[in-house]
């Protein structure tokens, strides 16, 4: 028997808004210690990790480890139905072949449950190895997204280059070229949302395709901040983490024929 | 002679919303008393009924009963053209062959004035019997329009059982099974607006389509309550009541084959 | 060598959401008094003309008068990475092949710059001759931009016509007619928003295609009020003046044809 239940049942639905886009269908590899899921987009070239600790849910019961097959396009479906405040109860029997989705109006005056059939789903398990990444950059996730969307109507590509003061994210096209700048600015008196947090040990120079990028950046309204870590020859990881819940991560390999 | 002025303007142009996918042409019965409008759904499934009181304009005036034949749809592109506050007023000669629309701003800075040629519309009068309904559930129309909105998702077809407590409403489909269940709360001291009222003589289980009932619910942004009368082998009546203008009640034949 | 730094950036922007549906490419005329610009819309039938003076930036520098030949459709998507609050600078060598853009957060935090490839564009002066109009009607912009919107769900051609007490705009159609009036209202107390203001040496009467006018009203986040100007036998004048910036005013024949 699995039950999880969760009053800001909102951070579900946003999850599965961050990962419908590249993931069509994943195992929620369920455990003791929380839910965990991996998965390559439908193209392989990105790799999404997902997880929420057991901690993280108002109540957490799992009495056998599983995974849970299921098609994010309908989960996502599902939890339209769910509204802002509402609290939601996900279940699922050991041996069963569906997982139950129960939302509750904070007032109880409405109730919605949803079964979805479950679905035999290949595992795969990636061992993502432990980077000491040679730079992050800790800074607004809404400004990370802004910045992935409007220089995509430049290019494809863009080169982000790291250095002690300041990331630049450039792209050149037919059109023109273009240059975002964000600075680290963690001297001055900033306001923690707009803080860019620079910690290099050498300068990064890499190239991404940015149509990866701007689907990794729909998991802006999960939380305030992102991380993008990079290291050369190593794919990028951008993360987001939900304080006391849990992490999104994202894991893309640079362009090597572009490469500058 | 006929002529109505209507403060508040804005009711027409919701009233035209609620009907105009339902119904693309449709007479207008002026009388001394008010206005009255019958028609099928163009599939022929539904039933709408709207009535318009003559108390419930600012003035009022119908010299001889006639029916005017409007396209709903043209109709509806005229009323874009009234501003939220505008003063509204109807007016037709009595051998015209078109009907007037002005629209005043408050301050008379701005007046519109739109002529639509009057058509001409076979008239269906359909006998609709008083029914003393084994169930009445009344509650937030917004809430409803959400509940057939999101159950859509799932399936064509919902099933409403009215029981002592509570209404449920299920879908099932492809994807999997959904129930939405609102209680009964008149003895919470829940506010007016989010109130569940359920008078019941005997338990109801119907099934319905789904599309009819999320045409109906268009008509919400009229007011903030709806009621549902449901009887065995009885078309529901879902009715929106404007206090102190009118109403509009929509029919629906429940589905036989899938009755369960 | 040109540069132009303009705090209020969104000026720029709002300029060329004005002009980039009309106009396809165009030169933007640089010497030390300012920006002008001047170009048919690709159907040759009306006229924009821009102009933004020098003293209108926070700095200006031209030391060479030039045409700066550029795709506007590029260029909007350029200023769409501009921030609202963000501070502009345009600059261009005197002998280069590209003009760049720089957008600046007003804290500094994040530096966009973009560089847009110029074109080789046939210049066109128009001698617009000065008219001294019969009719002239300032009213709100935004006001002005619904009138033609709404007014077009009926036809083609608006008949414009001034009066001493007030303008009358007329559309006829398969539908039916409509007419919109708004009334001088100078006498009264209405607030400066809403005010129209009618200078009429004698009554006009013109027709005008509304497919022009609604691209003209694209104007109106520029500036609270326009004018249009009127007089037998000569283009209407739609002016929006930015104050202290500079202006953009739109020139359409009337229709002939249709004259009454």
């Amino acid at each position: 028997m699995f039950e999880a239940r969760l009053t800001k049942g909102e951070l579900i639905k946003k999850v599965i808004e961050a990962l419908k886009d590249l993931v069509t269908e994943a195992n929620f590899d369920i455990s003791a210690t929380g839910i965990q899921l991996q998965a390559m987009d439908s193209s392989h070239v990105s790799l999404c990790a997902l997880q929420m600790k057991a901690e993280g849910f108002d109540h957490f019961r799992c009495d056998r480890s599983m995974p849970l097959g299921i098609n994010l396009s309908s989960m996502s479906k599902v939890l339209k139905c769910c509204n802002k405040d509402d609290i939601v109860t996900l279940k699922a029997e050991d041996d069963g072949d569906s997982i139950n989705f129960m939302f509750e109006s904070k007032d109880q005056d409405k109730i919605s449950d949803f079964e979805l059939k479950l679905m035999d789903i290949d595992s795969e398990h990636f061992g993502i190895p432990d980077t000491d990444y040679k730079a992050t950059v800790t800074m607004s996730a809404s400004e990370f997204t802004r910045i992935c969307n409007d220089l995509s109507i430049l290019g494809e590509t863009v080169a982000i280059s790291v250095g002690k003061d300041g990331v630049r994210f450039s792209v050149s096209g037919e059109m023109g070229t273009g240059n975002m700048t964000v600075r680290d600015n963690t001297s001055s008196d900033t306001k923690e949302a707009d803080r860019v947090e620079i910690d290099m040990e050498e300068p990064v120079n890499l190239n991404f395709a940015l149509r990866y990028l701007k689907s990794f950046a729909k998991a802006a309204p999960l939380t305030d901040r992102v991380s993008l870590c990079l290291s050369r020859d190593v794919p990028l990881l951008v993360k987001y983490e939900i304080p006391e819940f849990g992490s999104l991560s994202y894991y893309l390999a640079p362009k090597i024929d572009d490469e500058s």
